[in-house]
């Protein structure tokens, strides 16, 4: 893309109402724009960045068994009032009202939908196991939205639901989903780490959060040490074989977040130096709630005994808009933001320092249509600004790589290198630079 | 993907509510499930055409200059008191009121939000010309929604916004999302023709519908038969040339839908064997109004001479959703649903006659792994049904081609590979088989 083509409204100051760094610098970056309270607007910048989270997830789903699908935002009260939960969801459901009078609402979760798909269509246990998910807004009326797409009210939102014939099985489908988001979060550059949590208005006793851990966190977190830094199971995992003893690794240590945090069982479980408590940021939630919606729904399917069983199920979700914020907060210096290469919206910047000078001119355009041609998929800066101006916006927005073209390092054959994240600078001919970066991304997307 | 593990709920009888072949073929083919009026879920065969016929519009958007991005679903009624539209536009608008009793509403169309981003960044004629579209859900709350996902309440849309400094430079504009239309279309197989349109709420005196020619077409359309087979400008049309010939070739030849139909000018201007009045379905709908928005709104931009301009604009609209019903009306026989290649679900069909063959399964899992590689996705039907099942099934769903693997044809060294469009059948090698559905998909994805 050259810039001169795309929008970018990048901010010079920064914005009063951002308190965290994520905040600051989707609204610095021009990522984002508020609409309304809790309501954004993704600008090209962020909108590129979702849909690469969004494309992660989706394959690690698809890697899994998940079969994607997509149910409505707007959603009818009834099912609701089958399962019980339309007056007990209480004030966070945006209730709607249509034109004839009818109750509608935005679908904070989908239990129920996807339950009255499941009873619809499905009889027998030969269907099963079933996951279904997909990928869509969610609408939380949040009484005090802030830290901008962090806690919004409109946000995009991974669902898997899972269906199973016995609790044993369901178990299954739930270590599926456990170590397809240890592959997730991984290839998205961070480190998330399960942990018993509380169920909330999704219900069941089963369940752990995805935390990443970051200052501006909004919960606290207390864990073994060892869970951070462990190695994730890989994208290679045979997900038919059995998955127990990846989740019992991880269940074994200690972890959990505020609600459920024990003092004593932390201090007596886990020796003093590998005690860690700190912040988090929630990205994923695993739930297993056996019958919860389908009992009251009637999803039975028929067993290989000839009786009917009422499906014992799972959901999964990830923070899809979220996960943009956290990974910002995880990932940014004092100049801005700095992209894990499987996520950049761009996989390199080309600065082009003297715009109109033929050489610099021309070298740009080779560079810009070779990491092209590559997939590297490049940001150009043609644009008739200062090399500051320049070199401000393109540290602020945070490709992992910077291609700094100008007459006096062609004169020599170079162009300069900059790694965004260490700052490490180095001249190289135009093809070594093209090669470097190219190599830089030959393992980003398994 | 392998039939066992997939979702695909066909139902054996023809639903009654199902008034058209494309609300019928969408739920006996198990693409769609009605959850509530005018609300639709779409489960993964569905869910899959749609995401194809949304990359198509994507990548040809791309092509044309426009830059992706999303606004919520979400709007604060402020905007559109601004604008004047909140009041005007009926009882089609949901309106929604949050916890604290703010007026919000389900977005019908963007013109405001989109006018208020451009407001709040661009300063400059420099900036200009700017493209903005995304691909988005929309709620119309009609009185009656009918026939499926083609009138529904909640649907997806692909919507662009163009900013000019003077009505000259946005007729460039809407001259180019025109050819991209053009191009659009016809990588989905379909032969769409521009007419003069009504231009209802959107406003102005430029535009166009864009509408494909069918049977239950909800339009009367007239128009110069010519139109129809025209030749499209074709991927690599040069988006900063001059398309005004382009556009002017087909605006020359007489086409309106009833709305804007003179009988007296039709038969004036088109001779009596090229008459064409049939119905049509409107895919597309391109706008060109000017100020309507950026003048109240205040969107204005500082021009080369040093005066403020209002900027012009134009909207542009693709309903993604509603092509899928469109395709089908267009593409289908008594036995089910034709896919042009470009937006099928899955490449080709498997069909496996006796499961549990040694022989059989090992030729399957052969075509489907080298199908797979092949980058075709095909589908493998591997559940334990019996042929003539499994023949109106693959029927029914439409893949462009069928392989059919049984004992019988493998003791002769060859598999049934049968054309869906023609019913043409032929035997052939494992290995020709394939290479000739290879061959067949190379040119569809441009």
């Amino acid at each position: 893309m050259r810039l001169s083509r795309y929008f970018l409204p990048v901010l010079k100051e920064t914005p009063s109402e951002a308190s965290i760094a994520s905040h600051r610098y989707m609204l610095r970056a021009g990522m984002i724009k508020q609409q309304s309270a809790g309501l954004y607007s993704w600008l090209p910048l962020g909108f590129k960045v979702m849909k690469r989270i969004e494309q992660i997830t989706r394959e690690e789903q698809n890697r899994a068994g998940a079969v994607e699908m997509l149910m409505p935002t707007i959603q009818g009260a009834d099912l609701w009032r089958e399962s019980g939960r339309y007056d007990d969801y209480g004030q966070e459901m945006l209730r709607i009202k249509d034109r004839s009078d009818r109750d509608l609402l935005y679908g904070p979760t989908n239990e129920e939908v996807i339950t009255d798909i499941f009873r619809s269509f499905v009889r027998s246990y030969k269907d099963l196991p079933i996951n279904l998910y997909h990928i869509q807004w969610k609408f939380r009326d949040e009484v005090r939205p802030r830290f901008g797409i962090m806690r919004c009210r409109e946000f995009l939102m991974k669902d898997a639901y899972s269906f199973d014939i016995s609790m044993e099985e369901a178990v299954r489908s739930y270590n599926k989903m456990f170590v397809a988001y240890l592959n997730t979060f991984a290839r998205m550059g961070l480190k998330a780490v399960p942990m018993r949590a509380d169920t909330g208005p999704i219900g069941g006793d089963l369940s752990h959060e995805f935390l990443i851990l970051a200052d501006t966190g909004e919960s606290e977190v207390f864990c073994h040490k060892d869970l951070v830094d462990m190695v994730v199971p890989g994208t290679d995992i045979d997900f038919d074989s059995d998955l127990q003893p990846i989740v019992d690794q991880r269940t074994a240590l200690y972890a959990a977040t505020d609600e459920m945090h024990d003092q004593a069982a932390f201090e007596a479980q886990v020796p003093a130096d590998k005690r860690l408590s700190a912040r988090g940021i929630e990205v994923g939630h695993i739930f297993c709630f056996g019958d919860k919606y389908s009992k009251p729904l009637g999803a039975k399917v028929m067993g290989s005994d000839g009786k009917e069983h009422v499906a014992q199920m799972g959901s999964y979700g990830v923070g899809v808009s979220r996960l943009v914020g956290g990974i910002i907060e995880a990932s940014h210096d004092e100049n801005g933001i700095i992209w894990p290469k499987s996520v950049t919206p761009f996989g390199a910047g080309i600065i082009n320092l003297k715009v109109g000078d033929a050489e610099a001119d021309a070298a740009c355009e080779d560079l810009y249509s070779k990491l092209s041609t590559a997939g590297i998929d490049p940001l150009y800066d043609d644009k008739n600004d200062r090399g500051g101006v320049k070199f401000s916006r393109m540290d602020l927005i945070g490709l992992p790589y910077q291609l700094v073209v100008g007459p006096r390092g062609l004169k020599d054959g170079v162009v300069e290198v900059k790694d965004r994240k260490t700052g490490e600078k180095q001249n190289l001919s135009p093809g070594a630079a093209i090669n470097m970066i190219i190599f830089a991304y030959k393992d980003v997307n398994p």
